[in-house]
């Protein structure tokens, strides 16, 4: 009988640029994890609005899409004017996550001394040099947690799964490659090593039950989901070995905005001693800020995300139900801060580090100028 | 023009029994907030029913079906075998909330010693006693919360309402009356203390954002729904001064059980000092047990609760959805333990007390020797 290969699952790539560079085509992320559907972006305004809605989310992936989007609205008008117009747009589409403003001012940098008629040029090669650099880094970030869990691992029985705890999608579908929290567990399973994901569903708008669940399941990463209530119990009872998470803005002293709940979980780490891990790449720190809670932009979104649910239902649809009572207020901020406190390390495309101002700068020295 | 007195809305009563003692009519739960309807229970297996699938839910209110439940039961045969045979089965419905073996206990106690012929008539007449007793010990329960209310609401800036956060449903809805939890802010609200409720949706079932924000819309109260990964930042922020949750199970030392997620705001609460407080009838003590993370059974229950939410389309129908790929794992530990160290104080129908064993025996005197 001949050896059989498990065929090699893997989810689509989140952004592709066309050939032509006149466009990018998209995974709409607001259809997963019931539909694979593709959306085709070639406006600035297309790119605002994907960002807004939400069909390209994930603070890297953000990033490079807002980067293409501003190579798009300079083809169709290279002018000074055009280009801090659709650089504004772009930047105040979404508040919290800090890799869109760093992608829209290392394109407007490179661009704005450039005569006009070469600026959508070296816009879209800048944002094309974002996709690989992007998958390059979560590559780099994920061996440097690698080394990290393995040490953990070490400290299992035998045969006794590492279980790592994220929470909402800070994986492949919110980047361009491996994705940040994500990318050790996938390096980790790839070489072997046991690992179990508790993935936490991420109320409100479920990228952890559908993301995370989607892309873990799609490259055989065993996993279980679980509500976000369940992380405190879950960790009390020893069943969890690490927390990963990602980052949308991480501030010169260590305090790192994500996923609102990601602080919970933070509180409940440290009550039980597990190692809380925050996954990002150098761009996603904003070395302009340093008290998290108190500077750190908290995106409002619609009272409706936490009133309703989108699903699939039984019979094969799609469905959206409201699981309040009609016309009740609702409350829905998008993120949270955990002090720098609360984390026991940074893993980065440049290696590991201490959650602090000068864990960061011991990586990142070319910023200590500015910080 | 004359004056204006707002129609005074209240939630239909959770159980009624008939005036013939055969069936008790109940609200459904699962079909709340969306639909109002009731349903008979006439038979032992007819309340176990009602319980497992949570039809009638909240401890108190568990517990007063089971009684009914047994009195069923000894109608049709008040035997000793069938005694024991409908007290088992119905003790069996759910393992966590201990007011339901405590209601079975009491009746038994007091039938076992009668002549068949009488204990029909005396279950009944003991869980017909039951009503009244949860009605009273919910009002009075209010009346100690409200002051410790009253105290919290005198640091506040005048024209500042009170912001009480509270989890799941521990509220009229839960009970007989004006719920656990609730009663001391239904008894603020009537008394003009200005007072806003951070309603917790509470996943995986929702009993915070279908219950609680149903019954608090009901009745006036001015109330705002967040996911339940919100509680950590709201804290954090300052907008919360108190939470109060009910129980389940509570220890001789005072751990608690409550659903899955309250561990998690008992972790901020201290974090942040916010005053964590735990309302409940002294039959949710189970003086048998001291640790709670050890020693409290937590139901497991489907994974189908996590991986899909049930509500109203806009079309005003009633659907199903999964939020999560087909065919992933998911588990659902309905409960967690908060640690005695993390509670403020308790709240009974007996008065307010410290969390610990002195505290609930000084309330409970009479269960000192037991414990």
């Amino acid at each position: 009988m001949a050896a059989r290969t498990a065929p090699k699952q893997t989810t689509p790539p989140t952004l592709e640029a066309s050939a032509d560079g006149r466009s990018i085509r998209i995974l709409d992320q607001t259809k997963l994890p019931h539909d694979v559907r593709f959306t085709t972006l070639r406006t600035s305004d297309d790119a605002a609005r994907a960002i807004v809605t939400m069909q390209v989310r994930g603070a890297p992936l953000i990033g490079v899409t807002a980067a293409f989007g501003l190579a798009f609205a300079l083809r169709k008008d290279p002018s000074d004017a055009a280009l801090s117009a659709a650089f504004r747009a772009l930047l105040e589409t979404r508040p919290t996550a800090v890799n869109l403003r760093w992608a829209l001012e290392d394109v407007r940098n490179r661009v704005a001394p450039l005569p006009p008629a070469q600026r959508a040029a070296a816009a879209l090669a800048q944002a094309r040099d974002m996709i690989i650099e992007d998958t390059s880094a979560n590559r780099r970030l994920g061996e440097h947690g690698l080394a990290l869990l393995k040490k953990l691992a070490a400290r299992k029985k035998s045969g006794d799964a590492l279980n790592v705890m994220t929470h909402c999608n800070a994986g492949a579908t919110a980047t361009l490659g491996w994705g940040t929290a994500t990318a050790p567990v996938y390096l980790a399973h790839e070489s072997g090593l046991q690992v179990h994901v508790w993935v936490s569903e991420t109320r409100p708008r479920n990228q952890g039950g559908a993301l995370t669940a989607w892309e873990l399941a799609s490259r055989g990463v065993p996993m279980t989901v679980v509500t976000d209530n369940a992380a405190g119990h879950l960790m009390q009872r020893g069943l969890v070995d690490a927390v990963i998470v990602g980052a949308d803005r991480v501030t010169a002293r260590g305090d790192a905005a994500n996923k609102i709940g990601t602080y919970l979980k933070a509180l409940a780490a440290r009550e039980h001693s597990v190692p809380f891990f925050v996954a990002f790449p150098g761009s996603t720190i904003d070395w302009t800020i340093r008290d998290g809670v108190a500077e750190i932009p908290i995106e409002q979104r619609s009272p409706d995300e936490v009133t309703c649910v989108a699903g699939a239902t039984e019979s094969g649809g799609r469905a959206k139900v409201r699981i309040t009572p009609p016309g009740v207020a609702a409350r829905n901020d998008a993120f949270d801060v955990t002090p720098a406190s609360f984390i026991t390390a940074f893993i980065t495309e440049r290696g590991v580090c201490r959650a602090s101002g000068a864990g960061l700068r011991r990586l990142y020295p070319e910023m200590t100028a500015k910080s």
